[in-house]
């Protein structure tokens, strides 16, 4: 018999990895109006953008502004994602709960995008722990090591450089670390493997699973870490996100697909999933239908859905 | 560890449950190019048709002659549906390899569909075990739960009355049984919760699993299926097969996208994906986009799936 726990959390982060690959601008105060939709739909953890140069990602470049708003909702953590001590010292002025700090387990995808190797941005994280401490902010540091799977520049990613990284990233000083498919190269057997691996590094502090649904795998590979006693998963409304390399691929795994397995799974997530329903519609409004992946929003919730919660709260 | 087989079955049942709820009629030829070209990218079961009067599903009448050509194709186990004892009449004298006999565990959609209960079904199915027997043929007798998760016109279903019929069909003559999530009820909790109960009433006789993809969780409540120890799968190409409940929703598993997470894992299915890929866009063109579903046909293959096999056979 499988243990599966009473509760997990999504962390929604279309805000940040969504709209990140999308050209279209957001105007902020749509960003604004998501963000207040998500906080009411029950979503308490949100990624709310990235504190890099604003010619280099313009649609993000209001993510301060958003940092600001964000602590004014009730019980959300809010994440920002931080790729140097530059957006890390950002982030600690920000008063963001939360800073991710991106590693890329392939060293040929960390050159590409990071402009870094895997153990420079592990030096960064130490210079970044410095600095947290040095403000006395309370901002947790996630390190979160992408292309934990394999990626589409390098292909194949060992799994002891994975764990290597994340060592390296928690003896640094990284309060959790992370896992992420950031080019949907997992499928359930890898994660199960190196989430148990992973586990027996980190313990409590491995933090979070990413898996984007590139070839369709995101829910498998989302259950699969479940089983190993991951509680924490980042998705995107409307699945956004998609990969630069594979054009009209799906992204994220779907918030509102994720939001609905797990409570038919009897997995309390607080997320109202109607109220997702009502916000991706508007979401695809926002920026056309043609970026938006996912699958509940077409069938609808089942004819059970509130009798499987409450038959299970009584079970 | 979860033990993982090494090898598992795809059963492509687009000719039948995918083109059963697709009004257009595909032309017989085009059903044997489908049939020849399936086969020939590893397929080694494939459900062909349903032996039901042409009238009432004129897209299948041309069952008999699929089942004839399909039996020269070297390897291959020929199924066919047959709802009742004239139809299991009919499929012995094709000579067919597997029947398989629906039996919806929801009472209303049994009344609705069938226009049987339960009960009548499994009474029918002891008619034609001893058909069979006395006709001296080999076809099997596998006797398929529909849904069995829930259903749209009853709602829940429970676990006793799913395990309950299972018992009965195989009392009855049964060679085989088969849980199906007919409308997209499934969720991976309560895959593994009933295909592990089934295990212990059916033993090496619980046959295959078949799910739809609804609500997006065709992939995860297949690989829950497979850690209970199932190695069969029902599938169809292009994932056709909506609900005519909900419009536009996504059918059947997709064949190739279960076939690539199972060869990804590194479980042989025999199956050529780079073939299946080719033949889905076939079908594409034969039917149209619209009605085709399943994600790996957008990104492809990942760099390292080759090499991903390789290393998985020195492992």
């Amino acid at each position: 018999m499988t243990f599966y726990p009473a509760q997990a959390t999504l962390r929604e982060v279309g805000l940040r990895d969504g709209l990140q690959s999308i050209a279209t601008v957001l105007p902020t105060e749509r960003k604004l109006e998501w963000l207040r939709a998500a906080h009411a739909a029950g979503l308490r953890e949100i990624e709310v953008g990235s504190l890099v140069p604003a010619r280099l990602l313009p649609q993000l470049a209001d993510t301060a502004a958003l940092v600001a708003y964000a602590r004014s909702l009730p019980g959300l953590c809010v994440c920002v994602l931080v790729p140097n001590l530059k957006g890390a010292e950002r982030a600690l002025e920000t008063g963001a709960d939360l800073m991710l700090v991106p590693l890329s387990a392939s060293v040929e995808h960390s050159r590409a995008n990071l402009r870094k190797t895997p153990e420079e941005v592990v030096a960064e994280v130490a210079r970044m722990r410095a600095a947290r401490d040095a403000s006395g902010a309370k901002t947790l540091i996630e390190g979160g090591i992408g292309t934990a799977f394999g990626c589409t520049l390098q292909g194949h990613v060992a799994p002891e450089d994975v764990l290597r990284y994340m060592q390296a990233l928690l003896d640094a000083g990284a309060d959790r670390v992370s896992l992420a498919d950031t080019v949907g190269y997992a499928n359930p057997r890898a994660v199960r493997e190196l989430f148990e691996r992973a586990r027996v590094i980190a313990g409590e502090r491995l933090w979070c699973a990413h898996f984007h649904d590139t070839r369709g795998l995101a829910l498998a590979n989302s259950y699969a870490a479940l089983e190993t006693g991951v509680t924490r998963f980042d998705a995107s409304l409307g699945g956004i996100g998609g990969c630069p390399h594979a054009p009209g691929a799906s992204g994220n795994a779907a918030t509102e697909d994720l939001a609905f397995m797990l409570a038919d799974m009897g997995i309390d997530t607080g997320i109202d999933i109607d109220a997702l329903l009502e916000l991706r519609a508007q979401l695809a409004q926002w920026l056309s239908h043609e970026t938006l992946h996912g699958t509940l929003w077409r069938a609808g919730l089942p004819k059970t859905f509130k009798a499987a919660q409450a038959v299970d709260s009584l079970s």
